[in-house]
């Protein structure tokens, strides 16, 4: 009986692990499998344009071929680098390939699953291949691509090749069982957060009713490159030093780690050194022991470093998410604050931005009062998914937002905008719609919103106190009215309008002199806080 | 410029993704880490338990090595079938290979990766291999397995072979980097978890404190072996059945429909034959185009089936569940329903089980109060991480609590506990911690919990209407007593006596009547309700 269960002993491909679990990719639901389809396409744009330096110019094209089949045709088209055709294959038909995944580079993608996965989802839902067409190095390839599951390998038809100066990628899919919706869920929200936190690009949507939408460039310059670091020192697992020396080709245990690690400077190595003193920094990398390796991380994470470098890393910038909250939510207050760079498990840099939008259009309008909303990002690229799972809401729940002057954040009128920026993200599946909650992630996230959150409460205790400032001055003008008359009788009658004007100043000045002295007292108050 | 990036194109090993990606296998946090291990090696074993028809006699032993590096030792032993000497590498030292992937059946693991996920965390974290004795057919072999990660190939190395009669598993790996605590996500509430929905099995476990825990075995049946069912046509997609059809041995179109697939009779393939006259049902599977298979899984939707066989699918039992929740929560009320086997997507039948304890013990205990409380499993192994991002979650924060009787769930004592039975359970990630939303699973689930709430309804409704009439007969009585010496007055004076207890019976008569009629009323209102 238990041979049975062996002889069907078998190994699968990671295409058929992921076919049998689309889900995992994102593809669930009908609205979201098209806006998985939509961010999979837009981020490889994206981060092909900046990759070539081009301010990238991206069109979106959703057409309805049958809505009781959900059947929709996915037209995009970018002005990227293109693929050059032995590639093309590759790239969008094999799951786990592509010039992403091993590098320690800030991009949108970074696993070499998406792409490849909306080819998947248009082949088993449709049956036919994805149209591409690839304009790289001044030709222009033509083709045809599916991915045989089985295998994960692709299958190319080249149908056109000419030469052409052109250069960029239209891919267009068929694709059955999906959706087309307005809601915060669908493509049009995506490519609008999409916009919002990648102001150099240029989005134009067409929707499957014939309405033209378009996200206008409002920065001309482009990104810089997205530059690869070297791994920081602080957190690197042992098992990384290994590999990272096994493979090595540094004649030296010191060459390697001035060469290999960010931060380590000769003054460092000697440092390194007086720690284990029985490990011989000449030797070659590749000889590197498991136990010693063990050792050096221990050391690593005794000695005081210099933070990473943000060099890799671009956020959004604060001019920027001010720029674009004023533009579409009208705040009344609006803080936007960006933290230095930090680093999470295995030495990976990050940044957190966190803008707070309070008042105005800001929070979800539900009926006619408005909730506590979050707006998150991962590289700039918006996360509308499996928001409950995510680490940032995590650090958005953990904050005690009685503390802030807010009784319930969910009741607010508020609308927080948080991106992390890291060359990589530790996202919860491979559908990249959530961070794992990595506890130096969600305590960075943390103190960001707290950052914004005290100076919104500086805001809205300066209007709780305007307001009693201003009911208590009303009460006091309507005694100086009685008074001034009295006064007046006692003195002279025609005095009474001179006494009037006089004791409202006096009331004004008193009471403009609390105001300034109270904010100063509250501010230092408050920064003693945390 | 852009050659640069494409000559780093590379292809990855699906191990590779997962160990840049580890939280996706649920490694994140030290905690988790540790629960996930056991999770992965125990539902190994009481696979490998059913499968042999076993009744499975679990040994978890957890023991500190060094706290402050989070290093400990992680030994599972069982009585299951063992695994083969030649498949054991590939069993516990590589991805995606298993016996379970491929097959549609109601299993623990169903992906192939966990245990061998584990390995890859030992060896990551501590540079080791891990050990495992494996008894099978009568020979015992002890070995070191590793996993080799950028090709995803198993390394083994057999340190000794013996002829024994002892049938089972040792699996023992050294990790780092992890955390014992016995809170409600560690090794412990995930034992105690296990063996509330597996009460054949007995489980014992050895704390790293030295204390032994035993989780004794209560029903002294073993299951039904877990049997491959065939899919259902309802919701089969054009792919599938592409597939199905193409790798089919069968003679004719009819023969394959009829032996691929659950519940299609003679009377259904006329039926079938009827909507698709064009299509020649003596073909050869393998010829079916996919415009033809388009249009039969069109009129698979059209046409009315019989439900999905529950045949391969075992849930929990109503009476189990009952049992535990007495058990463990002395409930003040409780109540549980098994619904009737339901499918989703591809015609993947499923049951939902759930139990509802109110009052005593039920809910978690937070300070001196008590709050709603969700207890869930898939294939009877507990979840317990990300709950956020789960469709049971979802299902039960979709009830309007206030309905019930209750103001506020979260601050309810309420439990509930929800089991999913599948033959494929749509987890959202490689971890198996959370169901994917699917409508089809989450409506069931909603309607499963409306079942019992509404009989927690009629309870709660019970006891508000017992406390009012109580009140009512306190304070009519008050009168009574008055009454009764008056009426004597007019009477005989010895007549007071009689007079009051008449009196009483009377007042008693007519409120218990009430009683009973209200609650008859009460019920059928109730139904007419959903």
């Amino acid at each position: 009986m238990a041979k049975d269960v062996f002889t069907q002993f078998k190994e699968h491909s990671v295409a058929e692990f992921f076919k049998k679990n689309k889900q995992m990719l994102g593809f669930s639901g009908k609205i979201r499998s098209l806006t998985t389809i939509v961010h999979e396409l837009v981020t490889n744009s994206l981060d092909a344009a900046e990759e070539g330096r081009i301010l990238p110019d991206i069109v979106v094209e959703v057409s309805e071929i049958n809505k009781d089949e959900g059947r929709y045709l996915v037209h995009i088209e970018d002005n990227g680098t293109g693929i050059p055709e032995k590639l093309i294959g590759k790239a969008l038909g094999m799951m786990l390939a592509g010039t992403k995944f091993h590098r320690y580079v800030q991009q949108r993608g970074q696993q070499g699953i998406g792409a490849a996965g909306v080819t998947m989802y248009s082949q088993l839902t449709t049956g036919k291949s994805v149209k591409v067409i690839s304009g790289y190095k001044g030709k222009k390839v033509t083709c045809e691509v599916l991915i045989d599951i089985r295998t994960n390998k692709p299958k190319v038809n080249i149908l056109n090749r000419e030469p052409s100066e052109w250069h960029g990628l239209i891919y267009e899919a068929e694709v059955k069982d999906v959706k087309y919706d307005k809601s915060s869920y669908g493509v049009y929200e995506y490519l609008k957060r999409t916009a919002l936190a990648n102001p150099h690009a240029s989005i134009t949507f067409l929707d499957p009713l014939g309405e033209r939408h378009i996200f206008p460039r409002s920065v001309d310059v482009i990104p810089p490159k997205p530059k690869p670091v070297k791994p920081h020192p602080l957190g690197i697992s042992t098992s990384d030093l290994i590999d990272f020396a096994h493979y090595s080709k540094e004649p030296t245990l010191s060459s390697f780690f001035r060469n290999t690690f960010s931060r380590i400077s000769q003054l460092k190595l000697d440092e390194l050194r007086n720690y284990l003193p029985d490990i011989n920094f000449r030797m070659k990398p590749r000889m590197l022991s498991w136990e010693q390796a063990d050792r050096i991380v221990s050391v690593f994470k005794k000695i005081k470093w210099i933070s990473p470098s943000s060099d890799g890393i671009y956020p959004i910038g604060e001019k920027q998410i001010k720029k674009s909250i004023y533009n579409i939510l009208n705040p009344e207050f609006c803080e936007v604050v960006e933290r230095k760079p930090k680093i999470y498990r295995g030495g990976i840099p990050f940044i957190v931005e966190v803008g707070l939008a309070y008042g105005g259009d800001a929070g979800r309008k539900i009926g006619s009062s408005r909730n506590g909303d979050v707006i998150r990002f991962a590289n700039r690229a918006p996360l509308l998914f499996d928001a409950g799972g995510c680490g940032i809401t995590d650090a958005v729940k953990s904050i005690d937002w009685k503390r802030y002057g807010i009784k319930n954040f969910d009741d607010a009128p508020i609308t927080l905008i948080i991106n992390v920026s890291s060359v990589h993200i530790p996202y919860t599946g491979a559908g990249k719609q959530a961070l794992s909650s990595e506890q130096d992630l969600v305590d960075e996230i943390r103190n960001a919103i707290m950052d914004v959150a005290r100076k919104m409460q500086i805001h809205i205790r300066g209007k709780v106190r305007e307001r009693e400032r201003a009911t208590k001055i009303k009460s006091i003008l309507k005694y100086v009215e009685q008074l001034s008359m009295d006064l007046a009788e006692l003195a002279d009658y025609s005095e009474r309008d001179k006494i009037n004007k006089k004791l409202i100043k006096l009331v004004e000045i008193k009471y403009s002199k609390t105001k300034k002295h109270n904010d100063n007292e509250s501010e230092s108050d408050n920064r003693s806080v945390d």
